[in-house]
């Protein structure tokens, strides 16, 4: 595995795995690598014969008041992943090399943006885009490999790869769990004990909704309240939001009728753990 | 020449010129071509092997009340003037090739797009950047070619391109005048026979402006008057602008001390009208 850290490394070396006709896949991370990262690999091992994982810890998309420093970071132990997962390149530019003096360009998508995490995190996704923009450039894959866990992201990734006509195939992976159903995410780490086990209630919430739909409860409204009873039986917990959205253009459902996301996110102590569900009728 | 309409299909081709080997270069422009555009294609073809025109009249770049409309458009002409310059692909897109319905994404440049044009044309250059970020996808150039009749356009460009590691080459190709020294532009074919002839005063106002330098008049303020009094000395003009701007990065100038680019937008009867010239002490 080779570790890259500057933007015109990288561009040539995809620029001659495109001559020599190899595919190139990359999974965009910020790093603090779990089984759910590891995952994408896989997906991306399938479908490429060359694996970028770029690690970059993005000032953009994180607000004021939010994690951004005290993110967990951990680069020995993530380059020792990668390399067992016998990744080809770890890029890994610093935040000067991205984002040098004089930069001033960002990447918006509108509607898509404005709902779920988008509301809650103003400019978030505005960061995420510009960024994944950024390094479509750099890397120029031909394959992006997305966490299922990030829902409104791939949804909002696929719509900017699509209306900015970039020749780029955007895939989504599944989450992966913990044994006891906890979405992993590098964002646990923060959780105490306590915490750590009422976590598991956004995932019971999930499936408690989806056994109710299979008994024909099909009103957004009703399965909102019983999931937010349910979360708030927890001492720790705070809910941000529980949204119903059509799994491929997130617009609002009033009744499961057609393929629906069920799309969280909850406060646990001072964590802001998300999580999702596809249900249908 | 092969004149191509759909996204695909330009993709499909330069993805085939790459992996040739070949170096294209692209020419955004709205049609209804003129001297200027064609000085473009002679500058693109000394630096690469194939040339692709696009044709394209990007309504997002026009304000309410701007001449979207009413822009002169003639396919068949710029087409034989295409042909005779032996251009290798036409690009004309149908705008619900470039923006179908669900369309929502735009690229921005925060600081350059301010002032000058920008501020007389609030949206303009976010519809600027987004379509030619969108080109750029399609066509994939090695290098592209804008005038630096659009100065500011140009810089925005660049800076688009810089900040989001696009491997382009962006190359600015100088204005082409008249004989009597008015800028070519689609736009002139507005002007009647007094306002035509009234129009040679933005050229006449630069020259002036750099003969006052060459005296020793470094004043930007003084320079801005005495440009303004010969302008307004015309009985259909009225001045949108004049500004001093560093020829890099834009930024005001207060005294002629270093490169600078005299920026100006004037208009003539009801069509606007801009210009500018490098001036140095």
């Amino acid at each position: 595995m080779k570790i890259i850290r500057k933007i015109e490394e990288q561009q040539k070396y995809s620029l001659d795995m495109k001559c020599r006709n190899k595919k190139i896949s990359l999974i965009p991370t910020m790093g603090f690598l779990h089984e759910g990262h590891l995952s994408l690999i896989d997906t991306a091992k399938e479908l490429s014969e060359k694996i970028v994982v770029s690690i970059f810890v993005n000032p953009t998309q994180f607000g004021k008041g939010e994690d951004f420093d005290k993110y967990p970071r951990d680069e020995k132990r993530d380059l020792s992943l990668l390399e067992k997962k016998e990744v080809d390149i770890a890029f890994i530019p610093t935040i000067e090399e991205m984002y040098p003096e004089e930069f001033q360009t960002s990447c918006q998508v509108r509607e898509l943006t404005k709902k779920h995490c988008g509301k809650s995190r103003p400019g978030h996704f505005k960061g995420v885009t510009t960024v994944v923009l950024k390094l479509f450039n750099i890397i120029q894959p031909d394959i992006a490999v997305f966490g299922e866990k990030d829902y409104q992201q791939y949804i909002i990734i696929e719509r900017m790869t699509e209306d900015l006509n970039l020749p780029i195939n955007i895939i989504a992976s599944p989450i992966v769990r913990e044994k006891d159903g906890l979405a992993m995410s590098s964002r646990n780490k923060y959780l105490n004990h306590e915490q750590r086990k009422e976590a598991t209630v956004l995932y019971e919430s999930l499936i408690y909704a989806s056994n109710l739909i299979k008994k024909g409860k099909y009103g957004a409204g009703f399965l909102r309240k019983e999931m937010t009873n349910l979360i708030k039986s927890k001492n720790n917990t705070r809910i941000d939001y529980i949204d119903f959205a059509n799994t491929e253009t997130l617009k609002d459902v009033q009744k499961i009728e057609e393929p629906t996301r069920i799309l969280m996110a909850v406060w646990v102590g001072n964590t802001r753990l998300i999580d999702n569900m596809e249900v249908k009728p």
